[in-house]
């Protein structure tokens, strides 16, 4: 199943649809009885039931009935309000090595805050206070089960499914202190999607697939999955011997090389670029830059 | 104003109250229109109205109808799932200085998830996989008002309220990377509490204020909040350069000399030890400390 969750044109509401080749059904529509939002769905265990309504007969009427074209929607993020973002770094030793740093024998993990996020669609903004900002795209994938000390070999057991991330830095702002959370954390920043594609449908730990980032067109990024130095099934295990991995959290798995400033001369994203995310069966996030608006307080 | 989130005893569920002395008045009796959580009084910029409630003529009566023993509850967390908890480092020259850094010239900031939170009177765990587990005594703000790029005159305009935190770390797991985020995310071991303090009753920023903690009734850890390096208005002015603050954002400022890793010899929390955290007015945080349960999955 392919789940996004989009604004309602008139109350501006989060909704959850499904999506069906070019047409996304309300799940309200669709069964309900379940929950409208994403995480709930996840805490309250719902998929299987949600998947059941897909399978039945009444999808293709639903679709004519109230299907939306997905081009014409205003994306959220897939999980608009994550309990937690837990985010990693360096995790391709191609990425660390053109930053300067060794392979991490130990996952390096920050995290993002709901307010840094922007949907499919939405424009990532360049604040008035760095022109640093650089690309790094990811996947991420969603607990879907609540588990802590969980085993590589079940890890995954634990996966709702995965999604997209720009995990857009200013790298100025990521150098001020030793800990980099302010950089990865300005507005409007991280992109997250287009939308929740359910573990079924892809790869175990999305094994063998490529990750690509496109600027302005233009390929500035390739990786395959197999490179992780911390794969999903290790970094669950990881994590989870500190903490429960809750339903609706969110992992952003890291970025392969190729990031602006690695590059000579360094590259940063500008008002009017393109910078889009792509992974084979999970779609493509795509966003458009900005400058700041100036703030009347 | 001092409000408080406990769990009720039938249904488990998160009620707001308001300490009067050492009775608690449920604010669903005082003021019934009011949301039942701080995160939603915070956000609907109610606490002007429950003020008003609590300067009126009923609130006697509703202690006497309703009054809780503060004593007898079972505390939950000030703020049970804030959007973002934002906890500064190396925040007193000493403390750096005692962890072999230098003062830092921007904060160390990095974030907490809701699933490492225990409340005042609960359990600190020790996890089985370390031993290396150390206090860290801080005051926390919560952000009252939403606000991005606030000016430092601005900043305290900002600031809801006030409360402790011990920002208990598995001094281990913290340097297995650069990145501090999973020695500070176990389950169970950022004590916040025991209730938020609105602003209106502490000096502005908490200036002049000493914060100490205790390990078994020893003081361990002594600093005046005028030695920080990054004071509140300072921390709410570079943090909202990058992010919009929030209401119910928490911000833990940092911790003074005098913790367990940097004492020779080093002292690490064990099971059975009693931790506590004051300053002046904000009461007393206190947790035992246990090893964690062999889980059964």
């Amino acid at each position: 199943m392919r789940l996004l969750t989009f604004a309602d044109d008139a109350s501006g509401a989060d909704r959850v649809g499904l999506r069906v080749h070019d047409r996304v059904v309300p799940v309200a529509e669709l069964a309900p009885d379940l929950p409208s939002s994403v995480m709930e769905l996840l805490a309250g265990d719902h998929l299987p039931a949600l998947a059941e309504a897909v399978a039945g007969p009444g999808v293709a009427a639903a679709v004519d009935r109230a299907g939306i074209t997905a081009a014409e929607l205003t994306y959220r993020p897939p999980i608009p309000r994550p309990g937690k973002t837990l985010c990693i770094g360096r995790n391709y030793a191609a990425h660390a090595a053109e930053g300067g740093a060794d392979t991490p024998t130990f996952p390096e993990v920050f995290m993002r805050g709901a307010t840094s996020f922007v949907a499919h669609g939405g424009e990532i903004v360049r604040p008035s206070c760095s022109d640093k900002l650089d690309f790094e795209g990811e996947f991420a994938f969603v607990v879907g089960t609540r588990g802590r000390d969980v085993s590589e070999d079940r890890a995954l057991e634990h996966v709702a499914g995965y999604t997209l991330f720009n995990d857009a830095t200013l790298r100025d702002y990521q150098r001020k202190a030793s800990q980099w959370t302010v950089g990865k954390n300005f507005d409007s920043t991280g992109a997250f999607g287009p939308e929740l594609v359910t573990a079924d449908e892809l790869s175990p730990g999305l094994a063998g697939l490529t990750l690509r980032s496109y600027l302005n067109g233009e390929e500035m990024q390739v990786g395959n999955v197999d490179d992780l130095v911390f794969s999903v099934r290790r970094l669950i295990a990881i994590l989870s011997e500190a903490m429960t991995l809750e339903p609706g959290d969110v992992v952003v798995t890291g970025t392969p090389s190729g990031v602006g400033f690695a590059r000579t001369p360094p590259v940063f994203m500008k008002p009017g670029d393109v910078i889009e995310v792509e992974v084979e069966g999970l779609g493509r996030l795509s966003n458009n830059v900005r400058d700041e608006m100036p703030r009347v307080d």
